[in-house]
């Protein structure tokens, strides 16, 4: 069973769980407008689902609240950001905001990131990009969930992609994919659902694939996505996320769940900005993009799809409902928010009470 | 059965063939140095086999042997090629040539190439960056050949995505990967070889599975790679090698073996390079990535697997044996090169008669 609420209302339960935690205002905001915005994708997996693991760590002292993220080395081109330990949303979009502005000069931009920590979705900062007419990609790591080819534990973090690319519709195509076969939160959200899961999405401890979800993470590591490339990806993530940038790699992150709340995680993610005007014509890419979009949409679809859609146009669907109807939040996100609700002993109307 | 052949005597064979067919003298050396390197990673899908018909294309004029790939437009961190529709190969070296000058002044650079034509194994232009101590990130469209996340056509090419990230011994951290479950040419190979396929490589033209490798390219389409995510990121190689480059996208890309060989393909490419020493110590970066490495090869492998490897380090040990007892070209390959042979009455000791 799902509970409905207006996306105003979710937003400022979650600023005030943060500020109650003792997070900065301006951090308040700006993770709530992540994991609400996720939310109205319905991405509920890496939205305010997380919320309370977050609120722990602020309140642990594991993330910082009297930190900001800052440029310590950078170039016309280029910035490395240390993000003071802070929330990894806050430290990533001032990362993106950084390329952005660089890219805006230089045509393209890395900002590398360390002393971060988990950032949700990481299409939201990719998105920031193409919200400016930008090209966006973002990546992060994070503790190792996921075997590598050929190995039976895990290796790499379940190191996400993601990209966004405008096209003058406000829907810009948008990607955001782990390098595991599936994300980590979907095999919890299996588990928290009491279902099992298909064979092809953990290994158990002797490297033979399992469909028992209760086993992740403890006793069980993701697949990589499509085997070798997958693992391939995870490592380019990681050179570009931690070995560039000074961030922890590997077994050397912190987990943002289960590790000492009262310590920083160490995460490193990294994000390029490409600006499209600074080589030719924005309306030259935009025409050219539209028409690429409606070749797509006019391509004959498989048996029992109803049109081929381009990346993430299902989720601006559901995120244009979501803005005037509210959102439909699933019950393991409703009993997530519920029991941050406990812990911060605040009780909004439209939030069930915790069993 | 294979032929065994002494890399410099492939090469030599590959460069006359081409000269033979009118290319430039550089050119040709370009061409053989990128396809016997590929053939010597064993990675005989996108080596030499290839060169009849690029040859074929050379002779009839498509490709043009009177022009030279140019920067058409430019930034500190940026640039347009235009390929001149000369071999792809030699626009694609050009292009991350630029694109690791560029890099070495503004950190990170991206090129972007149009009236370009097939570029062989997007990793070798990756290694370029690598071998300069730069990450090398590189990506071409083709024609269609590989169907959308729930279409029954074919819809965007087999987009490759290569990256290469040093690590101070010569053997860089290398992938390349198809977008496709897996490239067109393995389907070939199996064609050729007599043999069917596993039923998730291709869609029929109903859009089902099937094992009948006869049906591609005419009557199938590639499947995806993890359906959404290789679409995706097919979709992000169209954009970045294709939309932004001024290049031709999907259906307008002309076919480089079945199209009309007198006129040019259109295809587009992207290259970036990072350059780590803009970023920080080399040697911080090298000792770090070589600790990543140390503990890739300690972590336990699964059932019949020796050693957890990174990626191509498989391929780095058959080219150090292929430089020193020759490449042993499996049968398919060598059948292509004697079909040359003949087209262009070129006959050395090494190579068999066509049949």
């Amino acid at each position: 069973m799902s509970t409905r609420v207006a996306v105003e209302d979710l937003k400022a339960f979650c600023v005030e769980a943060l500020l109650r935690a003792g997070a900065k205002a301006t951090h308040a905001q700006t993770v709530a407008e992540v994991l609400v915005t996720t939310d109205t994708w319905g991405t509920f997996t890496h939205g305010t689902k997380l919320l309370r693991d977050y609120v722990k760590r602020v309140k642990a002292g594991g993330l910082r609240s009297d930190t900001e993220p800052s440029v310590v080395a950078s170039g016309p081109a280029w910035a490395i950001v240390d993000g003071g330990s802070c929330l990894g949303h806050v430290t990533s979009v001032f990362a993106m905001q950084q390329a952005i502005q660089r890219a805006r000069t230089a045509g393209i931009a890395y900002v590398g990131v360390r002393n971060s920590c988990h950032f949700g979705a990481a299409g939201y900062y990719a998105w920031l990009a193409a919200k400016e007419g930008l090209i966006g990609v973002s990546m992060a790591n994070d503790i190792p969930s996921v075997a590598a080819a050929g190995s039976r534990r895990s290796v790499t973090g379940s190191n996400p992609l993601a990209y966004a690319v405008p096209n003058g519709t406000g829907d810009p195509i948008l990607l955001d994919i782990a390098s595991s076969t599936v994300a980590g939160g979907k095999v919890y959200a299996a588990f928290q659902r009491g279902e099992p899961i298909p064979n092809n999405w953990i290994l158990d401890e002797e490297g033979h694939p399992s469909t028992d979800s209760s086993l992740y993470p403890a006793k069980a590591a993701l697949t990589p996505l499509a085997n070798h490339k997958g693992y391939g990806i995870a490592l380019l993530i990681e050179s570009l996320a931690g070995l560039l940038t000074g961030a922890k790699v590997t077994w050397q992150v912190g987990s943002w769940i289960w590790g000492d709340a009262t310590q920083p995680t160490g995460h490193g993610a990294a994000f390029i900005a490409i600006d499209i005007a600074a080589m030719g014509p924005r309306d030259v890419f935009e025409k050219r993009i539209a028409e690429m979009i409606r070749e797509i949409h006019d391509s004959p679809p498989a048996d029992g799809v109803e049109r081929v859609l381009v990346p993430h146009e299902r989720e601006w669907n559901l995120r244009r409902k979501a803005l005037v109807e509210g959102i439909d939040l699933p019950s393991d996100v409703v009993g997530k928010l519920a029991g941050l609700a406990d812990d911060v002993d605040l009780h909004p109307a439209w939030l069930p009470r915790s069993a």
